[in-house]
């Protein structure tokens, strides 16, 4: 059973409620230092040690000199992805793809007032190394929402690695990955994976920025080589927070609660409401829906340990969003754009009464990866931008430098630092 | 002494100028447990274990209820900050801002063809923690660099630590601090400063991102607490590479090299000519300059270990450039142009004789806070982008939504996830 806080009839139920936010969800007790162990050995010994590890934990045999499988072949298996998911990986895939070309940056360019021809460059990332888990969480829609902002910034080289274990390897994801223009696949994972993209494995070669989700393992292995390769965000446990008034429909609500749940026992899902009776009514379509769904294992822990219902005026709503900083956020009332408007931390925000999050996960073409665990606070999902960096173009004229170099060389010696002055004085005497 | 590659007359240098670049240049060694330690013991124990890390690491007394000491005040501080360096902060500062304003993303909104109304909106993170090193590496250009783009972004809380032992603080960092607005300062460093920036204590509320330079007790504390806030790059020692042809001035260039030597006895600089008789004068230009330099103990560990001379063809010489990756690149020769079109890694590239890499240290306005040790393969300078964060806007009609649904349910159903599938059905069946 959820959590219930009652912030309008209790308002000390808040402090509560900020007890409640802040209660781990689990996904930290890993020991970093099996994954350490293992992108040590991968570091050193390469492909033999990624055949080793894949035989012992995928029993899978790779060959050592392609690090391929004769049991996964992505072309075969794409063949065996069912028609109706063909067409909609592939009207994803287009709407992912449109929505990620607005993110390109522009390059800038101006003279300043002392001269200073000053720019910036944006460029694609040579080399990109997705990760796709294998088993329960090998989603076709991973593929696409990680390689299609990489694509669209010009990432030449994109590098798919998903373990198939025993020679398994889903069918959605094989056509996901040929319809993203994916240059090379491999059938490994773990930390195992992660190292071979970091410092290369025989034919791997290294990558230089590693994306997408895995478990804890995949985790502290990126976080193990971040700084050598750069990584995505760690991503945490999903959530979502619905702010609904009275006037839903309340199984609607609970669906949505639900689509949450579902994910990941350490999922969490929030209801915030003004109305107590609705919320009744939601927690009741909760249980009803929960007895018919086929994961209801997970989504019943998730619901029962981390769930939440916040009865509370419409006036805090966004002050409640904004101390969950929550990965997906719902509007589900009368006049959402107050809420919009109010809201600072949120990963994404779905507005309206028909936009169940679900969409966002699939279709509407914004990115599914999103800041988790409240690091909305400080972070964005995925972008086009992740796959590109900036370089600063600094064109200095005479006239120029003749109108920086007093300055820097005060500072120079100021900090300590007499070559930085010397480069700068050296230039002045002459 | 730097170690020569002629790939002009030994092509074959090219493999060994490859493992020349990977050779590890320390920072690594670093024992990460001792800074876990410290981090769950500030985590725990909050302000009192910081007062006692202090007292013990900095042979400073500060107020447990307060974090301050009566030694360290910013305000007085600033006061014994020379004016000719006030003016220079001043000068660099504003530089700083009007370079970085320009940085400040546009939201976006458009409907698509299924008359979905998608939108991302930028904004600020809340509040930002800065450290700034004590003792020798306590410089002001530092404040500047890290605290201007956050304030530009509209960051409201800014917290800088900077530790202070036996009540010692540059007084051009304190004035640095109070011109760019400093909401708090705390003399803390370390670990534990890390940690209460991360957690929290006492009167140290958390922040939400970490930014800042510090030594490998710190960047091992930023590893560790990344996730639970946002944290820039892991820093490595510093780097140039000076592409010169023989029309410079050898002392001229020299005196470049020697500005990143200096730094650190991890520092790298690299030149790149394509006359062996103008890497001769270079080199017996740093030797001369190294003889009168203040910092050359540091500068000449720096040159012998990790100095570099590669004389090679100018067409060469881009594809040089990338595969080094340099945080800094100068580009003294006749025609730059050709070599700024073409290389695609580097942090920052200075274009022309008169553009030593020092300017770009303090007063042009672009960041000093670049990738190091090839990062920039795959990241970018700190811009004001670093302190905000996108949230997406996805506002579904009923329309929008009919032209979404079956795409999205077909989806979920394939990835096993039925919630999901339910949450957009539900919605059809109405």
């Amino acid at each position: 059973m959820a959590r219930r806080f009652n912030l309008i009839q209790s308002p000390e139920d808040f402090e509560s409620f900020k007890s409640f936010m802040k209660e781990p969800r689990g996904g930290g007790a890993m020991d970093v230092s099996v994954a350490q162990g293992i992108v040590d050995d991968v570091k050193m010994r390469g492909a033999k040690a990624l055949v080793e590890y894949t035989a012992k934990f995928d029993r899978l045999k790779l060959e050592e000199e392609t690090l391929t499988s004769q049991e996964v072949d992505l072309s075969e298996l794409a063949k065996l992805c069912p028609e109706n998911v063909k067409r909609a990986i592939e009207f994803a895939a287009k709407r992912i793809e449109t929505y990620h070309a607005k993110q390109i940056p522009s390059d800038h360019r101006f003279v300043d007032d002392a001269g200073a021809d000053m720019a910036w460059r944006w460029g694609a990332i040579d080399a990109v190394g997705l990760y796709v888990p294998g088993g329960r969480a090998s989603y076709p829609s991973s593929v696409l929402m990680n390689a299609i902002p990489a694509k669209v910034a010009g990432v030449k080289r994109m590098v798919m690695v998903a373990p198939a274990p025993d020679g398994v390897l889903n069918p959605a994801v094989a056509y996901a990955a040929l319809t993203v223009g994916i240059s090379e696949y491999y059938p490994i994972g773990g930390a195992q994976a992660v190292a071979a993209l970091a410092y290369g494995a025989g034919p791997l070669l290294p990558v230089d920025k590693i994306v997408g989700p895995g478990n804890a393992f995949v985790a502290a292995a990126k976080r193990i080589v971040f700084g050598d390769v750069g990584i995505d965000t760690i991503a945490g446990p999903s959530e979502i927070t619905v702010v609904a008034d009275k006037l839903n429909d309340p199984s609607w609500i609970a669906a949505d609660l639900l689509s949450q749940c579902e994910h990941d026992p350490a999922a969490q899902s929030i209801l915030i409401t003004d109305d107590e009776g609705f919320a009744s009514k939601v927690e009741t379509a909760v249980k009803d829906q929960l007895m018919k769904l086929e994961t209801q294992e997970t989504a019943t822990v998730s619901w029962n340990n981390h769930g939440g219902i916040v009865i509370a005026k419409m006036e805090q709503a966004a002050s409640l969003v904004d101390l969950i900083a929550p990965e997906h956020v719902e509007f589900a009332v009368e006049e959402p754009e107050v809420l919009v408007e109010s809201v600072r931390h949120a990963g994404a925000i779905f507005v309206g009464r028909y936009a169940p999050e679900a969409l966002g996960d699939y279709v509407t073409g914004s990115n599914h990866v999103l800041p988790t665990s409240g690091a909305a606070r400080f972070s964005s999902g995925l972008s086009a931008l992740d796959f590109m960096k900036r370089t600063s173009i600094q064109r200095i004229s005479v006239d120029a430098f003749n109108a920086l170099a007093e300055a820097a060389e005060t500072l120079a010696i100021a900090e300590g630092l007499p070559a930085h002055a010397k480069s700068v004085s050296i230039r002045n005497n002459n």
